[in-house]
């Protein structure tokens, strides 16, 4: 059994309010070529479909047409899970009516985990278990549990599976979360506020492979064949430096290869450091003239229009830092520390300062609550 | 060849702000019913499936159901199309990996008119050609034609279904559009500003059937078979004293058989007049307490808190009128005219009233355009 995994794609996502479709596009149309290139006997998408519960309907629109040329031009079967950006219940339409023609959208949890038996050319089966991402709440409600943390709630699904006969067949599972010890970047959001989201890796040990999303990095943790493929793109300036691939996983008489397969992308995403005399001379002989950039104008002086002028020779600069203006100021460093805090911390930051007073725990607890809702939205 | 014909379901739509969620599985609940007890071969649903382009999860959680039910359950299958309500881009989404299922969605329009041929227990197979709602651009668009107005643009589908060959089988046409001479409701949602939107029903005469959405009360225009099954609930209170049903269609030997099929809602939408103290002291033995209604009150002195001394009999008093006081005054009837209005003349009006000028040519384009341009919203 091969099989394709990857994760988080995100449909639909700007970045810096520049929209990412065309590059959404452009990775997934060779995530399709690798598929077919590989003759994988499947495509796994371990959540975070589109980036929010209701997403444009472009980006509808750009799903639909790659499921189609997987699943029905090139008839590879595709399993989807919703992770926590995804509306499950939308996701889920009428997935009941899909799986026949090998399109298996696993949205909500329900208290029949599926089970999807794929064949393999090679003649060696698997059986796939999607886990849709449910908060602890959620499965609670389906399973008639005590599950307060992340961990106790996966430890409810992962038994599901464990007690599932998959005569004999090799067991795979899908899932979307945090993995404790993994690496974090910019662009996901935290699946609960305060840290009570972090899953034991320990907990997947007994499986041929787990296909895991959440993290943009690819990773694994705690064995190699527990592992998240990382997203197809870099979705924050954060990750200039990753390098984004999909994996393509072989199951073959007890062994489990796994092959890194890297992605290229329409236009990279990088940080930029000069003076702007420089950075204009050197822009014209520079190939990634279309790149997405931050740009970190070491310049003391003031400049007209530093904007105007950089996106004339580079067009997507999408953020500029007046890194020379801000030396020896404390400011800047600041200000970046406030970008990578959560909400949560924001406002706790904010309330003291103008209140001079600290939240109370009920406080607290009614913020949380609070964001976690507005992070929902709509589901 | 039996089916069912339906249409304007409207899932997700409030009535004076009342959702109408239950109301709407209560009467999906009869369909699938009917559809079981007179053993149809087909379920056709033309059009307004959602109330709007962005449907809220809920609404999109009865439809899966329905559709579950019917086409998994039942094994019935179901072929709807997109109306001027519906986002057509999501409702199309992987509709090409529910086919085999017996479910056809036909969201966006496409260059290939689907032609469903569906199997019937009396062994006369019929097609069906599902036609999505679509603006006369969107046809110009996709068959390259000259249509401008709507009679065009559904000239240029029809002549489509009516080149294609069927091998001798009955065709039935589905389509979501205004019939000259059709009556309206006031929940109705114009296709156009100004009037362009109305076709002859000539244009429909050779077919076994057509199927019809848009307008909300049952009805038939230029020949029996050229029918609209109108919405399964009242969707205003101007559909008072309307009979809402579904239409059972029977094909067979050359005949055309239809049956209207009474549907039953769980809260009637009416209207009710009266004085306060009568119409408390009768409300006690209405079996129709949980009614939707509208309250014409007679009383000429003022009474404090109407609305809750009604709402102790009427829970469900949602617009509230005082007849009495204003028994004599223009002011009443000019209201209701108002809100007959679209929002076209309703600005229009107000625009007059405001400037003391009228909009010219140019500012009275620009106004439809904006105004459609709304009611369209996310497709």
């Amino acid at each position: 059994m091969k099989f394709l995994h990857t994760s988080d794609w995100h449909l639909g996502r700007q970045l810096h309010n520049q929209s990412l479709l065309e590059d959404q596009e452009y990775v997934l149309e060779q995530i399709i070529q690798i598929a077919q290139q590989r003759q994988v006997d499947a495509v796994i998408v371990a959540g975070d479909i589109f980036d929010r519960s209701v997403p444009p309907s472009n980006a509808v629109k750009l799903l639909d047409d790659t499921l189609d040329k997987l699943v029905n031009q090139l008839s590879i079967p595709v399993i989807l899970i919703a992770g926590n950006h995804d509306g499950a219940q939308r996701l889920a339409f009428a997935s009941r009516q899909m799986r026949e023609s090998g399109l298996y959208i696993s949205g909500t949890l329900g208290q029949q985990i599926p089970a999807i038996k794929l064949d393999a050319k090679n003649g060696e089966s698997v059986v796939f278990y999607p886990l849709p991402y449910a908060e602890p709440a959620t499965v609670r409600d389906v399973f008639e549990c005590e599950a307060t943390s992340h961990q106790q709630a996966m430890e409810v699904l992962v038994e599901q599976v464990k007690q599932h006969d998959s005569e004999g067949l090799n067991k795979v599972v899908i899932a979307h979360c945090f993995l404790d010890g993994g690496d974090e970047s910019e662009s996901e959001r935290p699946l609960s506020i305060g840290g009570a989201d972090k899953i034991s890796p320990k907990l997947f040990e007994d499986f041929s492979y787990v296909a895991l999303g959440h993290l943009h990095g690819p990773q694994y943790k705690g064995a190699q064949q527990i592992r998240y493929s990382g997203s197809p793109l870099k979705y924050s300036f954060s990750e200039q430096h990753q390098a984004k691939s999909v994996t393509v996983v072989e199951l073959s008489e007890g062994e489990c290869n796994i092959d890194l397969v890297a992605l290229e992308a329409k236009r990279d995403v990088r940080i930029i450091e000069g003076y702007l005399e420089e950075l204009l001379a050197s822009g014209s002989a520079d190939a990634g003239q279309e790149d997405y950039l931050m740009v970190r104008l070491l310049d003391k002086s003031a400049i007209l229009d530093a904007m105007g002028k950089l996106r004339e020779v580079y067009p997507n600069v999408l953020h500029l830092e007046r890194t020379g203006l801000m030396a020896g100021d404390k400011k800047l460093e600041l200000n970046r520390e406030h970008i990578k805090k959560g909400e949560f911390d924001m406002f706790t930051d904010f309330f003291d300062q103008v209140s001079g007073e600290s939240l109370s725990p009920e406080q607290q607890e009614l913020l949380k609550q609070t964001i976690e809702q507005l992070h929902r939205g709509d589901q």
